[in-house]
């Protein structure tokens, strides 16, 4: 398969056989990923292998009892990190004023780059992959089991595994909403959502067998229709990230 | 060259030919990169090509001088995009309350995921690309100039274009910084750090023959011992985002 086949054939893998992920493998996949840009080579990300189960298994039930985080051979915590940087700031006898937002996209994007580069890289071996968001709904107890510095933030977790399902490709919104030309033009956007929502009612219809009848819209709004992590502000804070 | 090769031997290319890129050919790339994974199907990417020249040319500017963004044989700017997920919930007749900090992470991070896979199907079929993270130096002047609504964010630029340059791989620090096992281990990163310091000092002094001695650590310091576009926080205050 050629790579932008391979990039469009992703479909995240939440079941795993018993297979274990060979450590060489893992470290080739991880040095991939950080061969990736980063901005005014900050290196950003700091990636935390976890093995110990009852690690494992604390994670999997703080990201809303994700099994999966248990079971895939391979599971990382990626973390924007500015910790390293701002011993280096000491290294050199210099200052660190690294708590700015601006900073923290820095870092954030630096980390999200580099383990998009190792989830190809995993996909090209033929091993699935499943982010696990759910890692920010108790960061500050993600803090304490890795024992975070200050300056790293757990942005997401990653299960890599050799995949025991396999999912349908779930449709993305047309490329004539999210792909625009000189501006961002408005005019067709509720057209193109509207035809979206109609593929997607009949994609979870189909997948269900008539149980699930729903569209982007609906999940959307049950989505951004309320709070969400309301505790992000004060723990990035507390960790001295995006504070000014 | 198998993936895990492609994804290691990635360097930024500032200086390409004059050959186009084939607009199959940008779509079928920017519509790999969307196909990665995104957070509970938010999709909170929107991909701007700019064509025009003055755009281009006013965007090159603001971004510091970066002539690259004028000459590179497409150009396209990266949002973070709540607007069209509101617009969605208007459909859906719900509220939209997409203003918090975790979404603008949620949002931030889609948006450096898709755009990787963007990256790496261009660089798979032979194209160099520069991210150009410049663009935040202004990012009301960005809005203004690509008529962003509010909850868009430009994140960063992307050229793409055939090369014109073979420039070095760029050393990374040490994986035994970066990847840890099971905890954020501190021991021995001041001697990781060092290590790569002297890395570095050494490959700028061959790459300018002599001419530029500096560390990573004296770079960190350059970068983070000051403050870094102060501007972001009001910023993404008056478009919505990361507000509470």
């Amino acid at each position: 398969m050629n790579t932008i086949d391979l990039l469009r054939s992703h479909r995240s893998i939440r079941k795993f056989t018993e297979q274990p992920v060979d450590d060489d493998l893992a470290e080739s996949i991880i040095t991939a990923g950080l061969s990736a840009a980063t901005s005014s080579n900050l290196q950003g990300t700091t990636v935390i292998r976890v093995c110990n189960p009852n690690t494992r298994a604390a994670i999997a039930e703080l990201a809303g009892g994700q099994t999966y985080v248990e079971t895939a051979g391979a599971f990382f915590v990626w973390c924007a990190d500015l910790h390293r940087s701002a011993v280096a700031c000491e290294m050199a006898g210099g200052e660190f004023h690294g708590g700015m937002t601006e900073h923290f996209i820095i870092a954030t994007t630096d980390c999200a780059i580099a383990a998009q580069n190792a989830v190809v890289a995993a996909e090209s071996v033929g091993l699935g992959i499943c982010y696990i968001g759910g890692i920010r709904n108790d960061p500050a107890q993600m803090t304490e089991l890795l024992d975070l510095p200050e300056q790293v933030v757990p942005l997401f977790g990653l299960c890599i595994g050799w995949p025991d399902q396999d999912p349908a490709l779930k449709p993305r919104l047309p490329i004539s909403v999210t792909l625009k030309e000189e501006t961002y033009d408005t005019t067709s956007e509720r057209e193109g959502i509207a035809a979206y929502d109609a593929h997607m009612r009949e994609y979870y219809l189909e997948r269900t067998k008539g149980k699930v009848d729903r569209t982007w819209s609906a999940d959307m709004s049950a989505l951004l229709g309320k709070e969400s992590r309301p505790h992000m502000r004060s723990y990035l804070d507390s960790q001295g990230m995006n504070q000014r």
